[in-house]
């Protein structure tokens, strides 16, 4: 039986007259799609347009809401009660949902924006609001969460559908929390370290961390970036690396609890 | 066999701090709640809290999609290209229906607001063009037309699931137009007034001009405003007058095509 | 020589079809205004009408800059950088300015807002950027500080144009800080216990805490809240009780440094 | 005695994460800027950095209000009240002063933007509610008009210092009008077509419509866009055009009404 991974990356990143990202680029080679919601980024025409084209390019569509916080582009940690988080991840997924649905799609998985997914990472209470939320507008959704953080304890307590991500362009600690943006090597530019150091990962189904530690974990997605300027070449290093291993790109298929 | 009319009314146009209406008193009286979409008025939490106030009062629960215009409560006319309008309505209409499916309830009609529903009623490709985009993302959804305008042309031609509405408050002209607000007596602030003439009118299954003539037409809704001095009153003069007269209150069934 | 204190309370919180507050019949009691620039409430044209009020009363301006969140009502925190902070504030400031010079008044003072002056009255380095910003935009304005906080620190250290405020409607702690609102107490909503209590506070120039200690400090003005049900006789009580006991009702001075 | 011409683009469109345009390299071209104020584009950070650079390079600083309309960036028309209209000039042009002021540079003109600019160039009275509305706040600031229109009329009879302008990149029509968008050679795309052209409407002071016509104006101004891809390139040739032609490249003086 081969082996596959599916490749994820953040699109309908623009909004209004402004573009973010090469999604057309990041299209050819990523088999799911996150899509923002309009609260971080994103504008219902825009979602249109992103959906439409991942609907032709056959690419997993996601839900990927965010804060309400469009000039720090979700970024910024807010402090919202649990009742607030709820509400929030009711109505961007409802509004990708009702999106999909108008133009012949489906919304697969759920992944949250930036400092909502940050914040969630390490606060078990947080991730479980959204997470609940989300199984309350549509119970088969797919979770999709950092492997081996307090998302994934949650969504195995759920016992919903889920999947586990980690990072392509980030280097990880012991605890396989990722290490600080300040530290030198800490984000991973170069698209011929990437590839192979994914392959590997994936390969031994582990994080392999800065000291060289293997974190058996689920790796059942790799998280792209679009929105740097070597972002496209990364990401083509990673796909390249993972096939010339015989690792099969495609979407993934969730795990259950 | 007994003869019954609808009652409709905006709600959950409080955002964040603000309240507005008096949703409480009306949900006694109404049998149908237009609920707003947090493009125009509303936001999660006001949506949250509204829907499930519905559910429990057994009030019919509708999405309320308006212009993105908090500031001008969506009663300022906005010029929008054909795509625009569509996923204006597609990701509001989403955003109901996710957060109607969350908290256990359903999202059985949808009702333009403001400016928007002001100019769809006299432009029958601008209410194509809305109609269409909720048909896609739901295409049993009812939609509520203002009775004899372009908007009631629309849903007969496209043949879908619809409901016809006249105002509780508001004077018509011989043309099925309503009386420009500017002059006098365009609006009802009398409870006395407005109960038994609306009574008349869903008695003769027509809407009766300010000369005195006939214009029959679907009536299957009553429009009650919540948000002046006088609306809760009004509100309970109409409900009194019509079930006095032998009219039941209950949620409109669907009219077909 | 007779001795005055200000009385001062937010206002033009209202937002584009919602209002908050009875603005009218507070600007009978105070003598100054801290009008919303539009970030946490307000709009232009709320900021007009009610700096138009203000002038026609001889109350005092006062530019109230908060959070860019309406939703939230500027009332949860958020993690900026210095120079959001202070281009945040140059921003409303300079909004209010514009909007004041075009109605023929002038802003006196600054006050901020909700979440942005708790965070800046324990953290002296954001009330600092916050401070100096304001004083770029204008090296005369007045600064309200909450008495006998880091904000009282730094506009000593600063040397500006300053204001001690103390609350009418909240119990303090020995170390000046507020009694927590989930301790019963912490809010005085009796009008007769509010009015008694501030004027033996500014007849002693000390906050007087819950255990009777006296904190010495610079009581230049009084804060009176405006949106909760007994706001206006709260405020009319305290007004009532610091005439009767000989103290004026007067736009504060400013200290200097 | 020489003859001077200034070159304007707008600038500080970007907002939040995004970014628009070139502006450090049309700040070598230009020597006024109008600077977007928040409303369309533009945020207190961006306004910013952007007022920074300009005080750099001792270009001109302007005023660029637009309507409230992130998503449309300001190119969609909006029906506003006259008192509307006076707020929204009045609070962009106070916040704008203010910014400038913190950064120890000066608002010198104000120019309107998109769909505000296209309707007050054809409708007077909205005009002159926006241009009244600037003076209240600022009696010496310069507008800048298209030239030949209603806005020209409207400062002329304001009495106001004001600025007369012509679009680098667009044909006219006999009447002074733009040639409209969907008739091919509306827009100049050429930079080698471009730069003669605009030479020789500031040698003949007129401008040159299609059909050959000249039309006498007041040219002290020439619009650069900079959201093209070929913006910065056709800037540059108008420039060297014009500096080849003998006239300088300066900041505007004022005409007085």
């Amino acid at each position: 039986m081969s082996k596959s991974v599916d490749l994820n990356a953040d699109m309908g990143e623009s909004f209004g007259p402004w573009t973010m990202g090469d999604d057309a680029a990041l299209l050819d080679i990523i088999s799911s799609a996150n899509i923002a919601c309009g609260f971080h980024a994103g504008d219902p025409d825009v979602m249109a347009a992103t959906m439409t084209r991942a609907i032709t390019c056959g690419t997993g569509i996601g839900s990927h809401p965010g804060f309400a916080d469009l000039q720090g582009f979700g970024r910024r940690n807010m402090k919202l009660s649990e009742a607030n988080l709820k509400n929030l991840v009711r109505y961007q997924l409802g509004a990708s949902r009702g999106m999909a649905a108008a133009l012949g799609g489906k919304v697969r998985h759920l992944k949250l924006h930036g400092a909502l997914a940050n914040m969630c990472s390490v606060d078990g209470d947080m991730a479980r609001a959204c997470y609940e939320a989300a199984l309350e507008v549509d119970p088969e959704i797919i979770i999709m969460v950092l492997a081996a953080t307090a998302m994934e304890d949650v969504v195995r307590d759920l016992g919903c559908n889920w999947a586990g991500e980690i990072f392509a362009d980030r280097a990880y600690n012991d605890d396989a929390t990722l290490v600080d943006r300040s530290i030198p090597g800490a984000v991973i530019h170069d698209p011929a370290v990437a590839g192979p150091r994914i392959l590997q990962m994936v390969q031994e189904g582990a994080i392999i961390t800065e000291s060289g530690k293997r974190i058996p974990t689920s790796i059942d997605t790799i998280c792209l970036h679009g929105d740097t300027p070597t972002a496209v070449a990364l990401a083509g290093s990673v796909r390249d690396s993972l096939t010339a291993g015989g690792i099969d790109i495609a979407q993934f298929t969730e795990r259950r609890g």
